[in-house]
């Protein structure tokens, strides 16, 4: 039998690879409460420091599916795929992905979470509408699926239980940045819904979790290599993070700005990433040919939005919550080019007046945020308000805008244009992106 | 008030020292148990990857002695100093130093531990002693002080508590072998336990804890600055631990060598690292002049062993346990000079005889050792038996032999001379020995 302090003491000193039948006595033994969550944290800390190889990595996010249930999906008649952002500051591509990769032939069965610090949440900006349930059991979801073809819900507690508990525990001890453990987490999950194929949003720059994109595309290598070695036809796109997507910041401002984009109104940025990810599914689910752009002009795609929300409760005519106080702040310090619009700080901003939650078990106001009145590009003159702050407290707003005190940069020539989809991953591949693919 | 895992961060990405405020509150939280285990591992397994600069290390150390007692040896009027080895195979040397500076006019308050694992424990070899007393309240140890000028008892309860918890939990994590925890480990007993002056023998070899000289060095020398620092006379020697030292390996074949040092009949290799820590430790009391070795020719140090037996409850005059059974082993694969004689498979061999315990609950056979009948530069002849059993059980002995297969080296030339000490770190500096000290 393995003994946890020799393991811990083979990938302290990185002297060999752990073998699979070490890993699964590791899982095992922690589930069963024989290794304290002591030990587990010295070796996650140690993981932290000299990472899994591919073979490790494989073999510890099997352990963290075979601690649940695995998904079976094999009844639903359309290819099934879905899509997985590690998260930005106005990212509502999900709430649009769903029904328009649905309007255009495949099935979307998407398993989300909710916002935690400056990044939102897709269940919170869902349930910014009147009557939507996050909340489905697994035949519920299932009969979601087949009736409209789209269903973006909570993950159950019966997915992938050890990452509940590995994740619990290395939020308290300072290991959640490691490449290894965040791909084990999040394709864990994706794996075990049971979709056929992924497609991995991977976002860098200043708003995302990985700023440096050469570890962004690290970490989409890994991941797709683990969907793919889990049976998951997987791909990944690296995004940019450097200033929010499209003109909204907060969970009803964007659930409002997804309904325009599947309308055919949505800010270019926003339908630059969102295409270039509905393609990559289409492709994947073996629908190449399928168009969502023209899913979008003819209006399937907004009808297959209406589909979805009326299959898990909710009202798409009702009005969503809006803010009583709406106010314009953040004037331009010069006149010239917006050059910069710092992801980070607008995300921190929109928190601040009640958009996101600091502890799991707050409660978010939907009806907080912030409407960018200009885009990096953007002629401004000199003292215009480039945000409009939506909150009910005059006190947040002058702590929101304290985080806005150094997010802009107004200069004198126009920026750069520069390509939001800044790389691609596929299959075992990592490759620049092509001009023909976007 | 600091957060535990932002300065987990801190020490994980190296980004900036802990100040002292900040390693003050880890351990007052982590006492009062706001800071749970798994932070702290987390916490000791990013020091074991970044490690702790001068300032944290003191800092660290700092708050492990204020956490229990430090006592006060001031009304001793001899000038105190102690010896702490690192631990090796048939180290035998606290108990002929202790009475040994005691005769030279120093008095020497040596608190001690029990042996784990392959090398012995100077409490383990003194209990072998009939009567022998080793668990003492601090006033019955400053009396035994003040009355013979010698004492080697158990540390007690109250000497930095904060060391045993943190140690307990390094034992279970994998977080032993790191440098600045084990220097703060040892220097914070040492510290706390009065001594105003310390000789260090780090041990360096096959057998030793710190197998590489570079390591051992750096130890010396962290610790050194450590008493420095604490207003602690420090130096150190570092002593080689190829093979074990002496001839004797067990707890009551080594009280035996022990006595036969004092009377001037010790193997060269034990005398030659004895006298020097014993020069070490008189110069740093103050006592440069004196002469150990004419304290061992006239009988002094073979009368103070004697008195220090007795003040401590044993009988000096009793019969040392005896093993019922003994055998010779190890036949020498070839006739030619032993130029190999591994101190770790030996440790390992006395150990399964018994003379060591697996877990700390355990307890020893006093008789069991083993005796080496050739040590390394010796000629011998094809299937002459190169070592001696002691313990009670054949079957014993078949696994202890086990660990000796591959322990010695038998060539036609003997072994170059090799000084049993090969390092000096004293004050700020650390130099190599030089002929002259030696």
């Amino acid at each position: 039998m393995p003994d946890v302090v020799s393991l811990i003491r083979v990938k302290r000193d990185n002297s060999r690879a752990l073998t699979d039948a070490e890993i699964s006595w590791l899982f095992r033994a922690y589930l069963a409460g024989e290794i304290a969550d002591e030990q587990m944290a010295a070796l996650l800390m140690a993981i932290y420091f000299n990472g899994l190889d591919g073979a490790e990595l494989r073999s510890w996010t099997g352990e963290m599916i075979a601690s649940g249930e695995r998904l079976d999906l094999s009844m639903i008649a359309r290819p099934t795929v879905d899509k997985h952002s590690t998260g930005g500051v106005g990212d509502k591509v999900s709430l649009i992905l769903a029904p328009l990769v649905a309007s255009c032939g495949a099935a979307v069965p998407m398993l989300s979470g909710r916002g935690l610090g400056h990044t939102g949440g897709t269940l919170d900006k869902l349930e910014s509408i009147p009557g939507f349930r996050v909340n489905l059991d697994n035949s519920a979801m299932r009969d979601a699926l087949a009736q409209v073809n789209a269903v973006i819900a909570a993950a159950g507690p019966g997915l992938a239980p050890a990452d509940r508990r590995l994740y619990a525990l290395r939020d308290v001890t300072g290991t959640v940045e490691s490449i290894p453990l965040i791909a084990s987490s999040i394709m864990s999950k994706k794996i075990a819904e049971g979709t056929s194929a992924l497609v991995l949003d991977v976002k860098t720059g200043s708003g995302a979790f990985m700023r440096d994109p050469a570890r962004a595309t690290q970490l989409a290598a890994t991941m797709v290599a683990l969907g793919i070695e889990h049976g998951v036809r997987t791909r990944a796109l690296i995004t940019r993070m450097d200033a929010p997507l499209g003109r909204a910041v907060g969970n009803a401002l964007e659930v409002q700005e997804a309904v325009a984009a599947l309308q055919g109104d949505g800010p270019a940025d926003l339908m630059e990433v969102t295409l270039a990810l509905a393609r990559e599914m289409l492709d994947l689910a073996g629908l190449p040919g399928a168009d969502p752009q023209a899913a979008i002009a003819s209006g399937r795609a907004h009808h297959a939005w209406r589909e979805m929300v009326r299959a898990q409760g909710g009202d798409p005519d009702a009005p969503l919550p809006r803010a009583s106080e709406i106010s314009a702040a953040l004037p331009a310090p010069r006149t010239g080019y917006l050059t910069r619009l710092d992801a980070l700080s607008v995300g921190i901003a929109a928190w601040r007046l009640g958009a996101g939650r600091a502890r799991k078990e707050d409660a978010v106001d939907h009806a907080a945020g912030i409407r960018l009145l200009a885009k990096p590009g953007d002629y401004v003159e000199e003292g215009q308000p480039l945000v409009e702050l939506h909150g009910e407290h005059q006190s947040r707003s002058a702590y929101a805008i304290e985080a806005l005190r150094e997010a802009v940069t107004v200069g004198s020539e126009p920026p750069a244009a520069a390509a939001a989809v800044i790389g691609r991953v596929g299959g075992q591949d990592v490759e620049p992106r092509r001009e023909s693919d976007s």
